[in-house]
């Protein structure tokens, strides 16, 4: 435990880097993966059975939270840690991106984002200081700034106004956030669409704000995914080697290990629980649908050398049943199943760009995805 | 593990009765209460998570079970406990009750009931014979004769029509289970609704057929409490001592004491799982609807000294929120709590029964649960 944020960067290989970030509810190797836990749970998992896939941190979504149970109810319960149960440390975004993408908005100025609740209806206010209050209620190790996020491909117009105004909101939110004495940490969120010059001119913008950490939003938003590591390639260039860089909502094994060779430290998304939910695995020979029907009469576990019992201990038979069934185990084992994936990748590509070796991690992790299922005993 | 079933009747406390249960995959100690594992998983909870509740064996549906994955398709994989990684005992029940309850019934006749499935509409015909087929496939250590279970209240004809029925397949039943010689067991089923004369008729006969055990079947059916206590006070004289008896479908915790102090020895229920999947746990002190607001802001565990982490670690506000936001935690948390609850009421009677001390347990343990709420602290 700390009262100091830190960010130690241990090893560099090419771009990749391997480092560790200290806050007050304990260390994230880096690369790491954040699985996120939407409405103070991460879908289908004890927050013990969370920690034992790997994951040293978890996300929290303001927008959520905010509306059901609400910030204030959580304060007053203790935070959030306590309210979920779980320890360690907790990065929250803004609710900036949700409020887009789920609720019906209704105004957004230069002040504030003002929408109606996708739940009961009510009108909320939510400008940059709002934002870090919440955050600051839920007792978040890692907070963000407010920003303002489009779906891509946007005219460059639109995308320029909205970069800038996510500027102002970043220097608004800096102003606002007092956790720094607690060992609490800021992070502004580079935005500017697919365009290099906007991206660039945020990121020196947000740098000369000064964060403790810098994402890159507004990303794996409909671009293709070439688009999107150019764009993230770009950005890391402008970013300060001493800062944790954060992708946000990102994504397939093959983003992650796309986005490390380019210079990112962290990552969340949904992707592994979400479509664990839907019947698909993540393994190290690639997904696996188990929804589909040749999986029927299969008696061979998803992965027989995997670390993780749910991958090893249940046949594709019975996950292909419980999948056909809709079962909540079958949510659960595999959820589980795609985690402990998602937190082996990253050990692999922490403990491969540790001894200089990430290319050819990289090159052989992909090559084994291709071959589309387990090899045949 | 055993060749050869077998029940073993340590201690009798008035009418209760404290045995053990020996099959082919382990030993169960009675009074016993078996989660229901419908679809081949017990709702919410990996087959560790149920052992871990102190269940030591678990019933599966044979109904949902042949229109899905298919008995043969179970049996080529090895069986019931490999296809769900059980390796502990199971009961099957006979379908009957199912058909009964959930298909569209097309034709009941002396030699079967036909139906359509309702998955896909497909005709599946059901017989004594087949009943046990589909068992043996299955690899239930301890099978269920086929029977014909009616809805209470019922006119006298037809609950002696369908009570000797029943027997006719009881006949049927144990001419085709060919299990003993590997230790599997038959049991046959007690039917004749709230008649107290049909009841003693039909309990007589299967003892003349004999069978491994003797299970009260049509009970709970829609009968007040009482009526179905004094059937089973009324059967349990008819048993003999030296085989279990089993009272399917039951119930509340306070049907289990009050059956328990009438000889019955095992049962089957889903209400801890599917109320937990609602939102209600069951406590030492009775039970709690967390759906209810006033828990909103409650701070408190559901049970601060309850042996399981499930009861102890997580607030009654979280709970709350879990279960207002549908999320699959609360259903995996409270059907925890509620299997471990179970298991520790059946632990408590088999404690007060080993000592002679049933009614003062069973005294106790009501009283605490009219306090309807955890104590102030």
């Amino acid at each position: 435990m700390t009262d100091k944020f830190l960010f130690r960067l241990i090893k560099t290989d090419g771009a990749a880097r391997r480092g560790e970030i200290v806050t007050p509810h304990g260390t994230v190797q880096t690369p790491a993966f954040m699985p996120v836990g939407t409405q103070a749970t991460v879908k289908g998992l004890a927050p013990e059975a969370v920690h034992a896939t790997g994951a040293e941190i978890v996300l929290g979504n303001t927008y959520h939270l905010m509306l059901r149970p609400g910030a204030e109810r959580i304060a007053e319960l203790g935070g959030l840690h306590k309210f979920m149960n779980w320890p360690h440390p907790i990065l929250t975004d803004s609710g900036g991106f949700q409020v887009m993408s789920l609720s019906e908005l209704r105004k957004l100025d230069e002040n504030a984002v003002t929408f109606r609740s996708h739940l009961d209806g009510a009108m909320i206010t939510l400008s940059p200081e709002r934002a870090i209050e919440v955050q600051t209620l839920l007792g978040a190790d890692i907070s963000m700034q407010l920003d303002e996020c489009l779906k891509l491909p946007a005219e460059r117009g639109e995308i320029e106004r909205a970069m800038r105004l996510s500027l102002r909101w970043a220097e608004r939110s800096k102003k606002a956030f007092d956790g720094s004495a607690k060992g609490r940490a800021l992070f502004g969120i580079v935005q500017g669409g697919d365009d290099a010059g906007l991206r660039g001119e945020s990121a020196r913008a947000l740098v000369d704000i000064g964060f403790d950490g810098y994402a890159i939003g507004g990303l794996a938003v409909g671009e293709p995914q070439a688009v999107m590591l150019a764009t993230v390639a770009e950005v890391a260039r402008v970013l300060p080697a001493d800062r944790p860089r954060y992708l946000m909502g990102v994504g397939t094994p093959d983003d992650l290990i796309e986005a490390v060779a380019r210079g990112i430290d962290m990552f969340d998304c949904v992707l592994p629980t979400r479509n664990g939910r839907h019947g698909m695995a993540f393994t190290r020979f690639g997904p696996v649908n188990l929804a589909n029907a040749r999986h029927a009469t299969d008696s061979r576990p998803l992965d027989a050398e995997a670390a993780h019992a749910a991958a090893r201990d249940y046949s594709r038979a019975y996950l292909h049943h419980l999948t056909k069934a809709n079962e909540i185990l079958g949510a659960i084992l595999l959820s589980t199943v795609n985690l402990s994936y998602y937190q082996e990748l990253m050990g692999g590509m922490r403990a491969a760009i540790a001894v200089g070796r990430f290319d050819e991690f990289r090159r052989q992790t992909k090559a084994q995805w291709v071959q589309g299922d387990i090899p045949a005993l």
